[in-house]
């Protein structure tokens, strides 16, 4: 039974917005919505349309044979501007200040809205790139690379500093913590990332980089390789950063721990805009 | 500027989509959209309409002043059936069979599409309950409770069995591990649960049940509310299995080691049904 366009519309933004970057084909939605191929062709024309106004991503078409629809999820600029704001004031709250000057970020880092928001504006800064894996080391990197894979539509790979059992083989590297230059050891399943794959690395808390260093290092040992590296957080270090090339969403600039405060600014991907 | 009706649609579906159990106001629409809010209540009819024949779930309609509308995602039993018959024959790969009898999922649990389904089912088994927050345990229960919580729009917790600085002051118990015995601590930050909070367990894996045994202690020690528990998978134990009340997608039936194979069913969900 043909559908009528309204129906169309919905459904058909539905099943965009579950699948992004990946193409569909004219026919899929002519046969699901029992309607000719040129009704089709003006409905995504206003999806698209109003997906751009709406700054929700492009749709792109694919023509040809073989070719259909593809929708790129994106933030708008005003509206990650606007978020990264916010979390400078959530991060702030003189509450999150941990002994040792660590910042709480769990009850962030577990808050759905927030991760949506967090996947969106990592995958809108790499739209360019081509991106196979995200790759991030457990536990407070997981909630962000399955919120930036889900964006990008790619699996996400997650590091460990304790090996499992139910990893089966894993590849295993040493290295410096940069902010206690402690030598440790990370390692990933074997077979959880091919040879070749281009490689996104985030992370939830950046200090010393010696982590994400470490990550570096695990992606040439799969003879991977790296695309970028994204962290929620990273916080002003006074000792020699081993990483220069990453962008941040925020920077936790002070932490004074006799006063209780902490003083959040947007991170180096904001401040270079 | 007036918007026409099947932008309104597309931005409207989109909006919902984003904010499942969410609470929007007609009176939101309207000024989204700059019309009169008895043709948001016309479009909403239409996205109710639709929502419900593909499967997408409710649209519920609260009357009144401080009233609206709120998204409830389901999936239809059809295409969860689909999924967990899929996902027997993926899991029932021979080359997943590790030393031990254990059995690789870290590949499946971090697939985008994959979590999706897995989070939409388990949302919809708790459809008619409240939940305040879902928990799990680090690391592989992570991606699971993401994926829920994003659906039930409700914060995620993790529960870890190493300690760590940036998790502040913790609440910690001790469990017996159900297959090996052996007795362990898991720790949760103390400031992540609300006392009274009604608590879904979820995780990836579950054998002897000694885990989730330890994360019922936990919830009581928050003096929380445990309203559910539901695995991924759940392998047959021929030992006394510590937990009784629970669901579970899939079920590892058996495992030969030396015909390297795998056996895998739709788990008690399914069954029951």
């Amino acid at each position: 039974m043909k559908v009528k366009r309204s129906e169309r519309l919905i459904d058909m933004t539905r099943y965009l917005l579950e699948r992004p970057h990946k193409l569909v084909s004219l026919t899929y939605f002519a046969n699901r919505f029992d309607s000719a191929k040129s009704s089709i062709s003006e409905d995504l024309t206003i999806v698209k349309k109003t997906f751009k106004e709406r700054g929700t991503g492009t749709l792109e078409t694919v023509p040809g044979a073989a070719g259909g629809v593809k929708f790129i999820p994106e933030i708008a600029k005003t509206e990650a501007d606007e978020f990264v704001n916010e979390m400078c004031i959530r991060l702030s709250e003189p509450d999150r200040l941990l002994p040792g000057g660590y910042v709480y970020l769990s009850d962030l880092l577990g808050e759905p809205s927030i991760l949506r928001q967090v996947g969106k504006i990592i995958a809108t800064q790499y739209l360019d790139q081509k991106i196979d894996a995200v790759m991030t080391v457990a536990t407070k990197g997981v909630p962000i690379a399955q919120a930036v894979s889900s964006y990008l539509n790619v699996p996400f790979v997650i590091v460990r500093r304790d090996s499992k059992i139910t990893e089966g083989s894993t590849v295993s590297i040493n290295y410096v913590s940069g902010s206690s230059e402690r030598v440790e050891k990370m390692e990933l399943s074997k077979r959880s990332l091919k040879r070749g794959s281009r490689v996104l690395i985030v992370d939830d808390f950046m200090k010393g980089g010696g982590t994400v260093n470490g990550m570096k290092s695990l992606i040439e040992e799969f003879e991977a390789e790296l695309v970028g590296i994204t962290v929620f957080a990273e916080s002003t270090f006074s000792g020699n950063r081993m990483i220069d090339d990453y962008s941040s969403l925020l920077c936790v600039d002070e932490v004074d721990i006799r006063d209780k405060t902490i003083h959040v600014s947007p991170g180096n991907y904001y401040k270079t805009k």
